[in-house]
């Protein structure tokens, strides 16, 4: 029971050696993350097209939560860009954004994903996040930053802007380029050069002036929350919020409200395959970044548990208020770099925030949304990575084109449809892939008992036994394939009386494929063809074993090719082995004539 | 130019060679499947819930397509049992059965059919047929003539009874038992019992009284004819059907009506994923059984052109008052035991109905519809293959679940959402399977330059090199799964200073996996361990060579693991190439210790 207890409160184990160190450790990094955090939260709110304070609300609960789920000692969790340009996707073609429903719908989409993920980790389904394969997650992440950026545009501009995609955005921002508010520009573009010139320049700065490399680079992390303050002294000094640049305005004082959210089935199903997706995601980017950072301490995460974590910070965040969270990458670096030592640290950044909400809510009264805006546009534009398209598409055209597929599918449609698009590309392609694997016929290389693909080498053929090798798992999706393929060198070869199936790269023989194989088998006898096997592998062998296959396919199971052509046919092989055996020069010059190797 | 003919007309090959000595055959041989085809046709044509005439329709212009754009030599087209299944699946919730609507709409569904396997063709997506894999084909089939039986029990005891599964078809049944209507039944009973006995003994009967064992099982094939012939004279002479047996009714006489059939774009819309499904599945099968024979006669069918005679078939079927069709493994069966040599065979069959449709319809006047639903239950009975389930269940839980998935699928819900949920099922147990490679940790075989597993083998671990071997390409299903297996190694094997990758059974490294290759490169060397390679097949090179990864991994790339060893601990390689080897015996005896070998 305590084993389980434990299991299921991975904070048991660190509490217990809690000490002093640990706890100053903790709380500077608590500290620097929280004057991240704020302007952080405020803007993803905003981008989300909710109320700044959720953004905060959603910084508390879900924070403590999951430090006592979770397992990562610095996973830093809470709103994240991604995560609520997702929550505007979906939300916003269903209601106004920033309406009561509006509201009521992100509390929801926050449950909902909080009970995917738990019910993922029930059901240890974490594995299904094997669907996002890496060029799909990074063409959604590059598309994202465009598409967050044109929508940050209009605050930056100080106009209106509507749209899901680049292709509604893009005209509707040029439409209303020439009513830009030249005050809230001034604003806008300032706060960018001077967050750009904090990120880009100055821990190089101050490094030359001999400050400590990690307190550098820390203070470059305060660089928006120092906008926050100047931009709201200036706003506050001038009255500019009279003069109509448009600011965050009254932000309720006092402790998240501790509210069930409502439930509405029929909006419940609505939402679930975007609650589906965002816990995907957000589960896929947590562990990434958990286990780069556990990796560094040689300490370790478990998957299925920061389902639990995320999870429970979900559930947390729709039942004060919040909107869907996960573990963020650029938060999680100052809290490592600051020295964060267990997850402790992000509770007491929730500490942090929840006096924040508590005493200084009224601060940001004048804050312009240009400068969160600002705030939003320099932190996302890091996601975008356009090298790492052509990257991707010179190392395989397949990934390249996954990736392409849903980038274009993020910007011109919506997120969801991108990144349903990118994994059913690459699942179709993989299976496609996969569906044609390597065939080769074979022959002993002279002078050896070695078997080599007859295109690549100079073999000795046998007349009667047709020797091949297939590089691949026979398995459903080229079961079919090797019908086919067997069919066609049977064809071409019609002296062979006998076939060996090199097996050496078959790791399994599914249902579809044996069943192939009996075809195979029926269809070579009545073409006067018999069947064999060499050098199939254990587990394989035992399987084939709980089938009635071997009893009655008629042919032999040989421990090597060489074997094989020694029974039968004894001639060819004493002639081949007696060869004298080629100079490696010659091999490799023949095998470079063929792409498909070995 | 005459090339690209050929390839589109299969037949001008044939009919260059033509014969007198084929004709005949090709003419026996069609005189026989038009025997079969007969009541055949106008069953399934009643099964699909339209007028029988239909069937016979779509068993004219159709066969003649395919003979004009066909590969099989022995292929015999026409209605089938499952297609007629779904198409009824799918017209039923959506127009009365027999509706001029319903007509219609089965018209347009083989006109989509017809297209989709153009399409495909066009496109080269035969491959798609991969996403069915056996298990699932073989559970749709079996749970099929479960339903098929179910929903012509009602013509067999003259009752009304309504339901798209099972789940509504049997308590329909039952309610409406006590109206069963004996004569009807009767009727019914009987040519069960006779078409059964003509399947099962009718040809050991026969040889045993002399006849030659190809005539005795060519006889047996025209019991349905037989019976058709049989009971339409006892109705017609007790004037049954005034006593209220159900019977086909008027047929209309005369060649079938060559028109277009009506597009409704948002019907179409609505019937264009049932009609995929119609065309994929009745393209497998076909492929599968063209194959069969073909391969008896070492000839070859090409499974794209293939696509083209089935696409051309259903448009036949379409714009002559058909309905979807495909090709059958029963008639095919006759057609090639009778001596079909080419697909004039199938022509000539057409003319043989053709000929039936304008002279001897009125003949049909007075057949009941118990005995043709009495000829579908004994064909499609056979389709019914309990067996396989526990076979396909011994041999591997996945396959076996996707199958059982499949089966529960089509008898609780429909056709489409069985086969589906199966396809879906296979999909996601197939990435699973593929998503946890075996990954061994491997120590050097005392006295050889052999590595084998750790945990099935007396081998000699260095201390200072961690070596592990997978046995799977490395992408995207398993990339996370690699990262996590091998942070989980080396966290066990403290004092590891390098880690050798084993790739022996690599064949592939996918943008994803190599995106994990760069994780795991930077966290091991975060950890001071630093990665090498051995093994790298000459492909997955190649590719990697695309990217810069292997310009800044820092480690080597190893011809062989003995290779690395000798590179990386030196002391160790050669304290166990200077130990005894160890026999052969206790090898084996530690391999039985463990499932997973090798």
């Amino acid at each position: 029971m305590s084993q389980r207890l434990a299991r299921l409160l991975p904070c048991l184990e660190w509490a217990r050696q809690y000490n002093r160190d640990w706890a100053a450790k903790d709380g500077l990094a608590a500290l620097i993350v929280t004057l991240m955090l704020i302007p952080q939260s405020l803007a993803y709110a905003m981008l989300a097209g909710l109320p700044p304070v959720m953004g905060l609300y959603a910084s508390i609960l879900p924070l403590i939560a999951y430090t006592l789920f979770g397992t990562s000692r610095t996973l830093a969790v809470g709103p994240a860009a991604v995560i609520a340009l997702m929550t505007a996707s979906v939300l916003g073609p269903l209601f106004v954004t920033g309406s009561a429903e509006y509201m009521a719908a992100a509390l929801l989409l926050a449950l909902l994903s909080g009970v995917v993920l738990l019910g993922m980790a029930l059901l240890r389904l974490g594995f299904l996040a094997i669907f996002l394969s890496h060029p799909v997650i990074s063409g959604f992440m590059s598309a994202s930053a465009i598409l967050i950026t044109l929508g940050q545009l209009k605050h930056i501009l100080g106009i209106q802007a509507y749209g899901a995609n680049a292709l509604e955005l893009v005209p509707s921002l040029l439409q209303n380029l020439p009513d830009s508010h030249w005050p809230t520009l001034i604003i806008g573009v300032c706060t960018l050069l001077f967050l750009h010139l904090t990120r880009t320049s100055l821990a190089g700065w101050l490094i030359a002036r001999g400050i400590s490399h990690s307190r550098a680079t820390m203070a470059t992390r305060c660089g928006p929350v120092v906008a926050l303050l100047l931009s709201t002294g200036i706003v506050w000094t001038f009255d500019l919020a009279a003069a109509g640049v448009p600011v965050v305005g009254s932000v309720p004082q006092g402790f998240p409200p501790l509210t069930p959210p409502a439930l509405d089935p029929g909006l419940a199903m609505e939402l679930l395959p975007a609650a589906v997706l965002i816990g995907l995601i957000g589960f896929v980017e947590s562990v990434s970044v958990a286990q780069t950072f556990a990796a560094k301490r040689r300490q370790r995460i478990k998957p299925n548990q920061e389902l639990v974590g995320l999870g429970s910070a979900n559930l947390a965040a729709a039942f004060s208020g919040g909107m869907p969270v996960t573990g963020g990458l650029s938060r999680t670096v100052v809290s490592f770099e600051a020295g964060a030592q267990t997850p402790l640290a992000g509770a007491l950044t929730a500490v942090g925030i929840a006096l924040t909400v508590m005493f200084f809510t009224p601060l940001f009264q004048n804050l312009p949304n240009a400068v969160l805006a600002a705030t939003i546009i320099v932190a996302i534009l890091t996601l975008l990575d356009l090298k790492a398209i052509r990257r991707t598409w010179r190392y395989s055209r397949q990934d390249g084109a996954a990736m392409l597929a849903t980038m274009a599918g993020v910007l011109l449609v919506d997120v969801e449809f991108g990144v349903m698009l990118g994994v059913a590309l690459s699942l179709l392609l993989f299976l496609w892939r996969t569906s044609q694997p390597h065939i080769a016929v074979v022959g002993q290389l002279p002078g050896s008992e070695h078997f080599r693909n007859v295109e690549r080498f100079a073999v000795v053929e046998s007349q009667k036994v047709l020797s091949v090798r297939v590089d691949e798992s026979l398995y459903f999706p080229n079961a079919r394939y090797l019908e086919d393929r067997i069919a066609e060198l049977v064809g071409q070869h019609p002296e062979a009386e006998h076939l060996v199936l090199m097996c050496a790269g078959v790791n399994l023989i599914d249902a579809s494929a044996l069943e192939s194989l009996e075809a195979i088998t029926s269809r070579l006898q009545a073409a006067g063809v018999q069947l064999h096997f060499s050098e199939v592998k254990g587990p394989v062998m035992d399987q084939l074993q709980r089938s009635d296959f071997l009893d009655h396919f008629g042919g032999q199971i040989f421990l090597s090719q060489f074997e094989a052509l020694v029974t039968l046919d004894p001639q060819s092989t004493q002639r081949a082995s007696a060869m004298p055996r080629i100079g490696q020069g010659s091999q490799s010059m023949a095998a470079k004539e063929n792409e498909r190797a070995s």
